[in-house]
């Protein structure tokens, strides 16, 4: 296909070509495999990336995989504008405090100035649920369980692929209720979804939590989130789910007959996850080599290589096709029959691009019946890295297999990292230093006032990514005052 | 689901429940079928309109459909920015005047005046040969095949739901070649895959040709197109396709080595379909009762109602849920088990939302083992509207078969309209007369001479939709100047 095709070249020995290795340059590297994988690239609209086909292979099945499980949950997919106007964003007063200072606007429409200005949506609260006002009139239209798949705009100084830039893909559910409880539960129960979403497809552990006031959603009650660990030890925010109370409701009329034949406003919910995720995806499992891929996100699950000299060629092609033909019903296989490039350079192009497994299928394999299995592992599963002779056979059975064992043994590795790099801590002086070295989740007591945590985030420029839904009940100290404390809240530096 | 419930009101004998017939107001039956089915509705937004989960479930086969058969000739999905530097719609002469007028153009971020305005994307030719120029450096980085989707922003005085919207969801194709032959038949080859999911999917035939230079693609050297006939005899444009020669290229410096070593501008294409489909499905199919949707498109294809006495409830719905088991994995089915509505109601209502096939169950019908086949067809097929009786055991064969005879039926009442709808006219007198009635295709002869084209547009509204590319060679006389002409055109009002 054209991007591969792209990078048919066997490559210069230019610089452009090579990966930082991640302890020379954490940041470098993640820039350099993103780039130099074909995921994306920079586009000459400031903080805004263009997301080539490999990373769009993954955001759709990332898509399909969440859109399953919405779907499942009794959630349908809408559409609404991508211009809302200035008024609405100032009708929930955080809300605008919070956005306004983000957002692109459209002042100029077919030529002519316009009468308001509109705004590019940051996330669409205000447009929905003006929407919702006029949807809703009894108990009997209540839920509403919508999502929408849609591009957000929020301007960026500083932008990075994926992790932050000023437009991105993402997708926004709204929901609304006939009382607080069902709110409470629609947004535990999304949760779980981005927490399923993120162990068993993007084989990212991560802790559910609660947000403090300081990092909650502008114009939400409580925001929930899972945090994840990258390689470096700082942490990311993968998801976000808010109970949003009747906040909007009340600023956008969203009211409602009840079943005993009141009135009151409806109770929303929303959340969201975004292309961010493929940032996530890439630190957290990626090598010096390139992009490690979950096998259930991989776009390419299997590459198979034929390895031939000319007199063999048709014969070899011809059995990697029929491999191909055979296997392509139990996974995402491709072949790669390029002719004029060595077997070992388009080893190093799929290890890069981090397709899970390759089957190399040479003149004597064929003879014998079988291929040879490489999976693409990570360091920390050195041991499994090594070849493995496979009867085609049975190919149906094994391949299928490894792939489920690369995706347990990647999910296995990254749990073993994020626990190593949880500690306890219950001194300021030990925080200080572990932070900087060597960083990861640090446990430790916080009394809840804003003005301890503000401090942490200054001096040390950690901050609460969330207090553990799972936190044990343990009396302790503020790290900082000495207040009285009831549980540990995990803290990091983050993206 | 929400928007079912939302409706799950019994109707009040206000007007907004009542479609208008087909034969008193064709635009607002339209009208009135979109809002009242649910499928879209309009926003606080000028022009801009909120697909709701029906339009957007059909948008989303429509889309799987069409994306599946693009994967299967080679392309790869990817998403470029959504804002374009208002310079770069300026380097190609044509393309700056098509679409300079329609633009929406933010010109602050963040807060502060931007230095260059920037545009949301019309279309994205200029944007996506921008990065073309990139990556593309020798003749082995081609061709390249990309197609995204995507919201785009056309700022139109006069709207209609779905039909011209201010903002529009799409697909656009772009692709670069090496050769002028490769370009044009990529060109013919997306207009094929745009004919067989018009006939295939939507079952809408439609007439495959070339535009005149009036209605050209601002910058293409050759547009193609697909038109279909509504009901009301409009024509309506379904789909474009663009050889855009090397304009673009030229615009935008995609250059490439040639395998000869020298260097050559690429030849583009662009080629797009939007969801406009959506309202073209509703005026080909839909009748006075709503909508008729074809199953293949259809986000529910079979409605399963239990018809009960308080009594029977339990083992009814037993019976329902057990059927619907069965058959979820050759259909998409749902069952409507809501209480305290009567079954006529929950049929009218799944009629007017145009799902194709009703399989009512009662008590009776599963003591006897069977249900009853209600298809939701077109007056036109009135006959096969009775129902029918079918055994419980083979409704696994028997449902997808009903369900294709559907989509057939659908396909050739269409058909049949369209060829009945087709006349040749030889003078422009008889012209004037049928255009006014019955309207239709109109196959007429045409020197060439743009100015006889605009005068038969501004005397009779209709425009040449297209020269077909398997119109007949037939020596004729323009309808107005009487000059010589090889060929006929279809000439039609449209949409």
């Amino acid at each position: 296909m054209s991007s591969q095709q792209a990078s048919a070249k066997e490559p210069k020995k230019s610089a452009d070509r090579v990966i930082t290795p991640r302890a020379e340059d954490y940041s470098r590297w993640y820039t350099d495999v993103v780039l130099q994988t074909g995921m994306a690239d920079y586009s000459p609209v400031k903080g805004c990336m263009v997301i080539r086909p490999l990373g769009m292979g993954l955001w759709e099945n990332m898509r399909d995989a969440l859109d399953g499980m919405f779907r499942a949950t009794g959630h349908e997919n809408a559409y609404f504008p991508l211009f809302i106007p200035e008024s609405f964003l100032r009708k929930e007063k955080e809300h605008v405090e919070g956005f306004a200072p983000e957002c692109a606007v459209v002042t100029h429409g077919g030529g002519q100035k316009l009468e308001e200005p509109l705004v590019v949506r940051p996330t669409s609260e205000t447009i929905i649920y003006s929407m919702y006002a006029k949807w809703i009139q009894s108990y009997r239209d209540l839920p509403i369980l919508i999502n929408q798949w849609a591009n957000v705009v929020r301007w960026e100084m500083r932008t990075r692929l994926f992790l932050r830039t000023t437009e991105f893909l993402w997708q926004e559910g709204h929901t609304a209720h006939a009382t607080d409880q069902e709110a409470e539960e629609e947004t535990l129960k999304i949760l779980d979804i981005y927490q399923t979403f993120a162990h068993d497809w993007m084989a990212v552990p991560c802790i559910k939590g609660v947000k403090t006031d300081a990092e909650r959603f502008a114009g939400a009650v409580r925001t929930y989130c899972i945090e994840a660990l990258m390689q470096d030890n700082k942490a990311l925010q993968a998801g976000t789910s808010h109970n949003l109370g009747q906040n909007f409701a009340k600023a956008f009329e969203v009211r409602y007959q009840t079943e005993a034949g009141g009135f009151d406003y409806v109770w929303n919910t929303s959340w969201g996850v975004s292309t961010r995720l493929i940032g996530a995806l890439v630190m957290a499992h990626g090598d010096d080599t390139g992009l490690v891929l979950p096998p259930r996100l991989a776009p390419t699950q299997v590459i198979v290589v034929p390895i031939y000299k000319e007199a063999e060629r048709e014969r070899v092609l011809e059995g990697t096709r029929s491999i191909v033909e055979r296997l392509k019903g139990v996974c995402r296989i491709r072949e790669d029959a390029r002719d004029g490039l060595r077997p070992g350079f388009k080893f190093n192009e799929w290890e890069m691009k981090g397709v899970p497994l390759r089957l190399e299928v040479g003149p004597r394999d064929l003879d014998a019946g079988q291929v040879t299995a490489a999976p693409r592992v990570g360091p920390e599963t050195e041991g499994r890295r090594e070849k493995r002779t496979l009867p085609i056979a049975s190919l149906h059975e094994s391949v299928p297999q490894m792939l489920e064992q690369i995706q347990r043994d990647l999910y296995d590795t990254a749990r073993k990292r994020l626990e190593e790099n949880t500690r306890r801590v219950d001194s300021y002086d030990a925080f200080k230093t572990l932070i900087e070295d060597p960083g990861g989740f640090l446990l430790a007591h916080w009394c809840g006032n804003p003005a301890c945590e503000a401090r942490v985030k200054e001096e040390t420029k950690a901050t609460i990514r969330c207090i553990a839904l799972q936190a044990p009940e343990e009396t302790g100290a503020c790290l900082i005052c000495g207040g009285a404390s009831r549980r540990r809240a995990h803290f990091a530096r983050a993206y």
